[in-house]
């Protein structure tokens, strides 16, 4: 039987390598024909995963992974979008929210009035003071988020009144519903993030970005439910460099190859069941680099309610944890009590307008995230006292109709959310070996390449970051074929 | 009869002067009776002036030049007059006020709801698209804040709401109020703002920095009205290389200078009745920097009221300008129009949480500064229309019982208020030149050094910079002392 031979093989039907797909057929140099993408799950996206509406008892659907288009001022991933002018696929005044209130936040003892307190110009002090003191030179050593709010409010007593300096510091563990993990582990170093611009939250789901990809590719050309599994990058068999054997036995030979694989999946032992091998073995500097990054646990928490019982004004909710002596990131091995942990919580009646969608979308962090993936049922005991904080105005809380979790670190081939720097994690250096744009790095000069929002600065951890090392690895193989 | 001769010259006693005497004088290198500060005015602080409380129907001093400590994460004179740790002098807790809750925004149809709105997050987009459309590369044109902002709507007329487009702008003309000239002058490039922290309100009046500093200098060394006309800086005829003549005909003799005078004195005519004569003249590259930078005219107009009609809990009110065709630059010579340019406003009631501190303090730019400064008895007919927007619930507008404006565009020795970037200004050339640390640049090797708030990046146009440039004056002469 002859063995499936193609130009370029992708590995992983994720955004990264669903663009690196489209680009690669929109150049003239391949064609859908030329390539092939082999993906280990039974459905295209990855980490994009809008839920299917009969999951849900009010008739909508959830975006269970990635939701926001980030950073508007350099989202190339929303400009094509919209340049592709298509109601069908996406209409931004239609699908797009502006989520970008001034968030609402709450701690145990109700709302928390952020202007009166004046806590907003206290929070962004903290966190241009954190800027400063690590990049006032470049051997400042890296210590916890946790650690250098404590820092700052040691240095900055004086200007602080007790009400700033009990809540700042919890305040700006919403940070942990950006990188999923808490603020015991987040690198202080590299906890403030420079956003350009706004988010855009996709009313419609991110199924629509990877319904306008996978138009560019015919479906065979798609497998699903297909884990690599080996990676002979020596291959001496045939015209073909490369030879990829799946979980199945199966081999498909390639030129080129696009890995997407998330970094938790790279970070595997070959020998574990859902890690590659490679053959050779990759070299160190990749090893070392991969041993260099953490990988974060970003989940979500969809309670619907027969009808909303709170503020159906505010779009987005913080709700803050209390001063406890619990170690964070500690595993949970049972229900922790509630205000462990900040919660983040989007208010779909507000986003949709109205209040028939009622549900409220809840961002958690590693540690509860595994938690709560594993026992969905415990969720709503855990955040029910702190939800009952967001009661409107002569309402009381009442139980939902219908929980939804996402299930990502229970997902053998995800882990996990997204790449998440700890304390004295390295940035860069994965991303440098990753692409080995320079001799000594990386999988120099062969003609594999990585893409995913963990090979890219710009856009790192965010769909338009995974997006755009789509089309770098794209460009350059068709820069390199000759 | 002898000229009087000191090791030391200073030109200037503001907080530079001042500042590098107090150094001076600390240092083991020098006493008090090696330094001789000349001052051309009839008191000591330069731009730094608390008004006197008999100027006041309701007992209160105002600053009328400086009256706030800025980027409180880096400000050496506020960690010093804390250091100082005397009552007398400065108690943060007490003469301290953070005026940093979210401004309230009026405009001619009444309050703007910025939360409502989301223009909290559209401005700060918008001042991050700034940033980044300059520094993309080195070569981009400067344009105007004007212009830039026009750029921005342009490109991004999808992601705003037509009220949005309508108020983004004037909001971040904010800025005209920072800078002291309108926004059509503004230099794009240089408008947006990195700030080290939270401002702090000096409740005391700056007059209190002043005394402070001159408690290291016996009186007699400060000779006040004593404008210097001619600066020889190749003195032949005895053993001081710099001799002084004032515009009396008094000479001064020196080995080390210090000149602190205003930026726009530097910028006059030597010819010119209050221009500094060099002999021999200022180097070209001198003369070329001072022509890349121009000089603003930040001013204040002070309405104390019997009673306040205002909203007495908010401490900052910015009132829009109205889209209008004016050229704002263009000079004044009769009052305009209410709403011609935006007014920045501090309640004095709330700063000082009394209602008996009836007062409202109004930030003015050029040109608006220069009329008022010659007119004050026009300032209410212009403000009032605007003013009236702020009157709290029930309450009506009521005429002023005393209003004070400051004179810095009338006073000769300091002709406006601090250094200012037009569009295609060079913000560090003059610097570079002033400080002439490097061979080559302004008069490098030379007993003279330049201090001032023109002459320093971190801290330009503010206190802490003009303080900051007169302890590195004075370390200059310290370590270059033989």
């Amino acid at each position: 039987m002859a063995m499936p031979s193609n130009e370029i093989c992708i590995i992983g039907a994720g955004v990264a390598g669903l663009k690196a797909a489209q680009a690669l057929v929109d150049s003239t140099k391949f064609s859908s024909k030329d390539l092939v993408i082999l993906e280990a799950q039974d459905y295209a996206g990855g980490r994009l995963l809008t839920s299917d509406v009969k999951e849900s008892k009010l008739g909508l659907k959830y975006d269970l992974g990635a939701a926001w288009f980030h950073d508007l001022l350099s989202n190339q991933t929303l400009a094509d979008l919209i340049a592709a002018n298509d109601p069908d696929i996406f209409d931004v005044g239609e699908d797009g929210y502006f989520d970008n209130k001034d968030r609402k936040v709450y701690n145990q003892d109700g709302p928390v009035n952020m202007i009166e307190l004046k806590l907003n110009r206290v929070v962004e002090e903290m966190e241009k003071f954190i800027e400063i003191y690590f990049h006032d030179s470049l051997d400042v050593k890296d210590v916890s988020l946790s650690e250098i709010i404590e820092e700052y409010k040691r240095q900055y007593d004086v200007f602080l009144t007790p009400i700033q300096k009990k809540l700042s510091g919890q305040i700006l563990r919403y940070l942990e519903l950006w990188y999923g993990i808490t603020w015991d582990k987040i690198s202080g170093k590299y906890a403030i993030m420079d956003h350009h611009g706004r988010d855009l939250y996709n009313k419609r789901g991110y199924k629509t970005l990877i319904n306008y990809l996978c138009k560019s590719i015919p479906p065979q050309q798609i497998h699903l439910n297909t884990q690599v599994k080996k990676i002979n990058r020596n291959n001496q068999l045939n015209d073909y460099n490369i030879a990829l054997e799946t979980a199945n036995g199966e081999v498909f030979l390639c030129n080129y190859l696009v890995v997407t694989v998330p970094q938790s999946v790279l970070q595997l032992d070959p020998k574990h069941p859902y890690g590659l091998e490679w053959n050779p073995p990759l070299p160190d500097r990749i090893t070392d680099a991969l041993s260099s990054i953490h990988f974060g646990a970003l989940g979500k928490v969809v309670f619907e309610f027969a009808t909303p019982w709170w503020d159906l004004n505010e779009d987005r909710f913080l709700i803050l944890a209390s001063e406890n002596d619990t170690v964070p990131s500690k595993q949970i091995t049972e229900s922790p009590p509630p205000f462990t942990f900040p919660a983040y919580v989007l208010n779909y009646a507000s986003i949709h307008k109205s209040a028939s969608a009622s549900s409220l979308v809840i961002l958690t962090q590693s540690p509860l995230t595994e938690y709560l993936e594993a026992h969905p049922e415990k969720a709503w005991s855990y955040y029910e006292p702190m939800l009952r904080r967001l009661c409107a105005h002569g309402q009381s809380v009442a139980d939902p109709i219908n929980t939804i979790t996402s299930k990502w670190t229970q997902n053998p081939f995800i882990r996990g959310s997204y790449a998440a720097l700890h304390v004295d994690d390295d940035p860069s250096d994965l991303i440098i070996q990753l692409l080995a744009q320079f001799p000594g790095t990386g999988l120099y000069n062969c003609p594999i390449r990585f893409a995913g929002e963990h090979t890219i600065s710009d856009g790192a951890g965010c769909v338009h970051g995974a997006y755009q090392s789509g089309i770098d690895a794209a460009n350059w193989i068709i820069d390199n074929k000759v």
